[in-house]
Formats: structure tokens, sequence, C-alpha cells
């Protein structure tokens, strides 16, 4: 099976042709869900007394919840504002409440887990986390610019514990301080990174290992409407397609950034978490399909 | 034969790491030498009397230099500075001189060329020397901010007196007044061109023809000193490929794109033309493989 600890919130998303409000989100959300195309993913986050029962019933139909904690107190709120052309976003309001305070831990029936996704949590928790695990054969986390502003040295830590860095192109470079993807990515390969992919959103992604680089363009798309959670999306259709072959040969991972880059496809389709919850097994493999020799010369 | 019309320039190139003071450049210069490793090119600009020989010899050793004019006055100077990253380029200074008042016209011998690339020329200009050739089976043009902000209604008359448009980005979305790339390729389709291929730097490139789209990823690189003359490379090897194979087949413009984004790879990894001046053959061919290989998946 595959784990995925990170983020369940209530999401204020606001885009030039939709607002939506206090919708299901969170890193782990999109992550998890985009998994479960592939295999039994369980989640480990936590929410409030607060979380809507509808959305709890959506959890519960993709994931295994024995790691979802519920307690006293809000869940994790986020609010952000897309510009016109849906290339940037504004944080408009972020409120941790209930994630202030969470100390994780993983259920029994998840420590044998081999597959293990670490979303963009706090890198010490990452950390810590990925040992509870018996018998882990591939771990991926994620970081995001508040982390490497605030806590750069556990960023690094973090990626020594684990075997692949997810990441975002401009956090590659704030992270590494270099300007070169290739060079960012030497650097996190240096640091211990066994597999380093870096996304850059509708320019796809560019995977290394050892002196292997695997570039994979997007799957271009005329009409973008919310791009929340595209970069979970990938890493979760990422890792859990290896985790559904239970393989990490290099030609596993090439296949898993294609089924990535394909799965953002689907999240950005659509507002919210709409993209992901509407798509059949048939619906991926037709567009990877679609993709394979979209992309032939 | 192909013939190329653009700009020859003394190029004044800033980059963090060297100034290069007067060395030959100019779009149709990055664009022919590049065309020249596949087909015979000819050449149509104007240079002035301070042309240095020296670079007389180097367009000499690379292009029919029939349409050259040299004439009174002096050469068009650009001078241009990059920051740190690369990625973006302030202009310091550009003098016309002889290019202000030149009337190109295309010498008899070259009338007959079937492919032919206009440069990012004033698009009056490009659109009126298309007609003086007599037998075309294959016409691209490129365009730049200046003429988009300055003639935009001449950019669209000229997109629709040629086959393709290979164009930038940035300037796509200028131009059309379109966030999404594909809805700026279907609006310069419904213009009038029949291929529309997007430049997009370090992220590759995408092609659209009719309903399809070629997207390639570009060829990644450790290190790069040098952008300059990137596009016009490109664009120079694809109609250049073309020109060899006498093919307008989507699947000789699909490898043609290719071509593109390895020639430009080879442009950027050296100062000024240096990299176009020392690829050989063997090169490109190996590069060409090593995509090939790198993609796979």
């Amino acid at each position: 099976m595959l784990t995925v600890f990170g983020s369940t919130a209530l999401d204020t998303i606001r885009t030039p042709t939709k607002t939506l409000k206090n919708v299901l989100g969170g890193a782990a959300t999109f992550a998890g869900i985009s998994a479960s195309n592939f295999v039994k993913t369980g989640l480990i986050a936590v929410v409030g007394k607060d979380f809507p029962e509808r959305h709890y019933q959506t959890l519960a139909k993709h994931l295994d919840l024995r790691g979802l904690s519920i307690v006293d107190g809000k869940t994790f709120r986020y609010d952000g504002k897309y510009d016109k052309t849906l290339s940037t976003r504004e944080t408009l309001k972020t409120e941790l409440n209930v994630l202030a305070n969470f100390k994780p831990t993983v259920p029994e029936e998840y420590k044998k887990s081999q597959f293990v996704y670490l979303a963009n949590n706090d890198p010490e928790q990452n950390a810590s986390l990925i040992k509870e695990f018996d018998n882990v054969k591939f771990s991926m986390c994620d970081t995001i610019e508040f982390w490497i502003s605030t806590k750069r040295d556990s960023v690094i830590k973090m990626i020594k514990s684990v075997d692949a860095v997810v990441i975002n192109d401009e956090e590659a470079k704030l992270l590494t301080k270099e300007h070169n993807l290739i060079k960012c990515a030497k650097k996190m390969m240096s640091w211990g990174a066994k597999y380093v992919i870096i996304k850059k959103g509708e320019h796809g992604s560019l995977m290394f290992f050892d002196d292997v680089i695997f570039p994979s363009a997007g799957f271009s798309l005329e009409d973008v409407v919310d791009p929340t959670g595209a970069g979970d999306s990938f890493a979760g259709a990422m890792i859990g397609y290896l985790a559904s072959k239970s393989s990490t040969s290099f030609s596993s991972i090439k296949k898993a950034v294609v089924y990535g880059n394909v799965l953002g496809s689907f999240a950005v389709e659509k507002y919210g978490l709409d993209g992901l919850l509407q798509v059949k097994k048939m619906d991926i493999s037709k567009r990877i399909k679609h993709y394979e020799k979209m992309i032939r010369f």
C-alpha cells in the first residue's frame, strides 16, 4: 500500500471565472485521491470537528482514513487568488488551526507501507515520520517556499532521509540557490536524494537519476480553469503508479512521471478537486496513449 | 535551396561571465548558419562598408552571399545585457544604420528557392518580399515585440502570406492577446498560418497543425552561457532540415522541430556564434540520437 502524509484543508480559491468557498483541498487530499487511481492509499492528516461530513465521505470513498485524526478545533483553511493568466496565486489568508499542533503518528496498519509520500509538511515532521515505517521501498517528499525560507537546513536533512524529491522549478532554485535546473538537481542529489523530479507546470517536468535526465513535455490543454493541486496530483499519481507496480526501476519511474503529468492535467481542467473526482481509469489510459502518440516523431 | 532574409549585425552582448564587443550577429546570421548545416542557404541582408572582412569571410564560408548588399554607411548594431539568470535581456542600444533604408530584393539566382525564411523583419517587407519568389513550397516567418507593438495589423497580414509562423511564447501571447498557448496558436491559424511553432526557450516548443499538437521538450543543458540567437538557430535548423528533405510532410515538420531544439541547444552553449560555428554534422546527429533516447519511456 501507499501512505500519504500531508494537509487536508478547506480551501477558498478565487479564479478569474469562479470563486470556490470552503471546498475540500490540501496537498494530501489531491495527492491521495490522485494516487488512489492506482493503488490502495492511506491518509495521515488532521481535520477539526467542523470538517463537513460530505467532505469526509469524499475522502472515505477514495482513501483509507485510519490515519485521519479528527480533533477539537477548526480545520486548516487556505484562501488564495489567481491572476487572470492563472500563472500566479496570491495567498490572502492561511489559518493553520488544528494543523498547528498536530503530532502525526503512523497507524499500525500503515507501518508496512512500502511506498510513502510526504507532502509539503514541516520538514522535521516529514523526516521524523518516515522513520516510523518498517519496510520502505520508495519514499518521496515535496517542499514549498515557506519551509525553504524558514527551515532550509531541515529541508536539506529531510532530503537526505528520502529516496526522491519532487519540487517546483522556482522552489528548486530557491532551495539550491542555483539558476540552472540541472545544477539544482545535482545539488539535491549531493544532499542525498537518489531521484529528483522538478515540476515545471504547463511545461512538464524533468526527472534526474544518476547522470540521466528524463524531460517530459506537459500535456497541453486549451482550457485550464484552476491550477490548484496540480503539483500534488502529479506527485500522487507518480508514487501511486510506482506502488501499483511495486517497482522502482528507472523505466517505471519514467512512466510514473508521465502518469504524474497526465493526472496533473486532469486536475487543472476542472475547479477544485472535481477534475480528480470525475476522472475514470479509462480516461487516464486514453490520455496516456494520446500523450505517447502526441510526442512521437 | 533555402533563402533566409533578415538582419546581419554587429552585436555587443553582455553576459554575467563575458562581454562580447561588435561580434557577428543578427537573426539571419544565426538562422542562415544554422540552416547551412542541412542545405545550401542564400542570405538576403545588408551591411555597411564598416563590416569587418573576417565577418564577411565567416558568412561566405557558410552562405551564398549574392543577396548580401554592402552599402555606404554603418552596419546595424545591437547592444544588450543579460541578467544573472540569463533569462531576461535588456536592450541598451539599437542603431539601425544601413538597415533603416534597406530595400531588399531577391537575386535572380534565389528566385527558385522552394524554402524561404523571413526572420523578424518589418512585416510589410516580409509580406512583400515573399511575392518575389516564383516557386515557394514552404515559407516561414518570425516576429518580435517591436513589430507587434508598432505594426500589429501588418504582422497579421504577414502571417496570412506564409505557411508557418515561428514565434516566442511571450510574443505569441502579446500578438494574439491570449494567455493560453493553444488559444494563441488557434488564433494565428485563423489568420491563415497553416503551421504555428511556439518556442519556449529551455522548455522546448509546441508545434500546431490542424487539430494536432506536437510538444517537444527542450534539450536540457547544464552550462548555458549566452542565449543570443537560440530562437533564430531553432528556426534556421527547422527550415534547413525541411529544405534538405524537400518535404513538408507532418512527420518531417515534427523532425524539423526537434532539429530546431537541438541546434538551439548548440547555440547557447558557447558565446555569440561560436556554438554554431564549431558544431559538426556528427555532433548534430549524435545529439539528435541522445535526445531521442532521453525522452523515451
